[in-house]
């Protein structure tokens, strides 16, 4: 997320998924700037990032998506987003697909049954919620228990909103670790139930 | 600012100048939980938060608010919010209120004099942006050095927005500090000019 809030930047479209400027939210997954305002090093990100980076991939066991995150990110992906099976919440039923990383299965009946369904495949991982809209609707229905905040020192101006929508007024978080890593802040919550 | 992004929660009024439920935002100024989910002690903060909110006291200099803050600030505050001369920005021209802390004067001309003014008053420390459309004007104009988060892990879902508008859009800034205290992270970032 940006500092002002967004997740991406405006104008998300093939060939640009994250919206102008949005690709900078994940820079730090992918590379660090070996000096501030540096020329991004290409590779697996290295210390504190990378350690962030391969643990979000180690403990998610399935991922839930909206159609239009599928539709713009699967063509830059060539894969599955993470090694796991990805659920699509869509009101167009699709065949499934089958990548190297997993299948993407495609769910016309609603969040509850997707949320079921990825964490009857996430074999006791976690369910990554991979879509700001889909991450909206399983915090107003109280079905979401944490969230892995990577906090940008940027300002996008417009884009989308990771929290967006009148969302459970008063509703207090554990925060439960801080770490500040090159180019961005992991801020990490739990949401008692 | 909440983890939402905002600083004042819906309905900000006389009685209730942070709007609902935003008194939340300043809790870690005045008191900490002894036990999360506890009741607040009241008093001078302690530990990390009272040299937060120290530091952040001894190093203002002068405030430059809206005419909306003052308005509904000055009743519950019964003084200048900080130890230190005041610049309300307003339409409405105003006779200067000397108060104990320092004295309010309103400035109807815009807000390059309200900020030299303020900056002259200032006596070199820091020139204190407290309203948040006050901020976003500095931001705009570019004449922004500093921005303090204190990030509250608490959901309001409406309210005013810290960021709102579109402000110069892949605006970088540089991390300069994160503190972990009970209640809120302070996160401290350098606008590079």
């Amino acid at each position: 997320m940006s500092l002002d809030g967004f997740v991406t930047g405006p104008d998300p479209r093939e060939g640009q998924p994250l919206g102008e400027g949005g690709e900078r939210l994940h820079e730090w997954m992918f590379s660090e700037r070996a000096t501030p305002g540096g020329p991004p090093e290409h590779g697996q990100a290295a210390g504190a990032n990378g350690e962030v980076a391969r643990e979000l991939f180690a403990t998610t066991g399935a991922v839930l998506m909206g159609r239009r995150m599928f539709d713009l990110g699967v063509g830059p992906w060539g894969d599955t987003p993470f090694p796991a099976p990805c659920f699509v919440l869509t009101h167009q039923p699709h065949e499934d697909l089958v990548m190297a990383g997993g299948t993407f299965t495609f769910i016309t009946t609603g969040l509850t049954t997707a949320l079921d369904r990825a964490k009857a495949a996430a074999g006791g991982k976690n369910v990554l919620a991979h879509s700001p809209g889909i991450a909206q609707q399983l915090l107003r229905a109280g079905l979401l228990d944490e969230i892995q905040l990577h906090l940008v020192p940027v300002l996008l101006g417009t884009g989308r909103r990771l929290f967006d929508h009148a969302v459970q007024a008063g509703r207090e978080l554990e925060p439960t670790g801080v770490i500040e890593a090159p180019g961005v802040t992991h801020l990490r919550y739990r949401l008692p139930r």
